[in-house]
């Protein structure tokens, strides 16, 4: 594993191989595994996102307790696969999730509201 | 929105903000949110990885009846980064993740599989 | 813990006391935390659905590497509990979760269905 | 749908069927559902959880939106189905979650701690 992967081409390019395999662009169900997904509809792909989420806290747990971290890395790549089969269908890019994230960071005192909202929950804990 | 954001330069950028609170490296849990997550533990973000996963799925729905579409990149979002902060809490970075999505997209064979998979399921539904 | 207890009164009685605080009972969220969250509206409760469903793995991954079981119970009665205040503001009682368990239990040919399925889900995965 | 189902004696009828399907109990994992998914081990019940909690709120999100109503009993029928599965695993009976239920509605002070919780949070929401 390396870093020096360039995330915004490969991101782009994952997400235009999914794109290609909208209905609406010609994807045949028969062939793709995520032509199939987009075929089948939301309900398909959305349940995999709750699935899949729930994978990568399985790995994560045994990973805890000992177990190959390495299964977490494979997890989150399925968790995140189905939310971009899930961003083509509704006709966003991950780049624009990308773009929020960022718009996030930008914005000053967005972890400083996260942490006072935080702190009242576990002060009330008591 | 814009899809020339620098998605690399975005995510490397954001993992590292993540990594800087973590506890090891001084992360406060007074003074950022991230920092009190990875304080509290892996149960405190994995939880959070389940629960924003559900309100992609209740944004993709309400996407699907009509409603808001633009909420579903902002709960994708949400799910991304605390799957970030968990990879950051196991030592991996997005790259790593974006990696693996690279090495299956190269791996001839990985849709077709997954769709055996997918039709053996469905003709036994019948 | 206890086999004599008499389940069907315990969660007909906590059904009866959950819809006693429904907003057209008269319930009040500043007195009440499942009032609170019927008075929210489905996403309160359905987002901790989610977060509960993630707690109950959670914990039986933990019990898998010798953690403490009985957290189990109650990561479960959590999630059960969550999921009948749903059932209460969509108008259905645990009763009706229960006969429809029971019907299945009744259908022949149910389960050897779901066999089938995994079978052949399972047949493809070589 | 009835409210006079007993529903003591189907949820322990139905986790004593559940139990005879255990490893232990010579459950056949070629003749049985639950024999299968309890001898391939915690993860293959445990992603069921996830995945069928994720049913149950799409099914409650289309509910919500004018859709069927009983696809939400049928999914928390599924949900709670396949926690009993993971009880059956650990040792536990549905009557030990009800009864920790129980414990809990005759504990005073539940509610209004759940409450006060709630409160601080969405207070610091301002």
């Amino acid at each position: 594993m390396t870093a020096t992967v360039n995330t915004s081409d490969a991101l782009a390019r994952l997400a235009a191989v999914i794109e290609s395999r909208l209905p609406a662009r010609g994807g045949d169900p028969d062939k793709s595994y995520v032509a199939r997904l987009l075929h089948k509809g939301p309900d398909a792909f959305l349940k995999k996102i709750g699935e899949e989420a729930t994978e990568v806290v399985m790995a994560a747990k045994d990973a805890d307790h000992g177990g190959d971290r390495t299964k977490i890395v494979n997890e989150v790549a399925d968790l995140w696969f189905h939310t971009m089969v899930a961003l083509a269908h509704y006709g966003f890019s991950p780049g624009e999730v990308i773009a929020e994230l960022e718009r996030r960071e930008g914005t000053s005192g967005i972890e400083e509201k996260a942490l006072r909202k935080a702190q009242a929950r576990e002060a009330s804990n008591d």
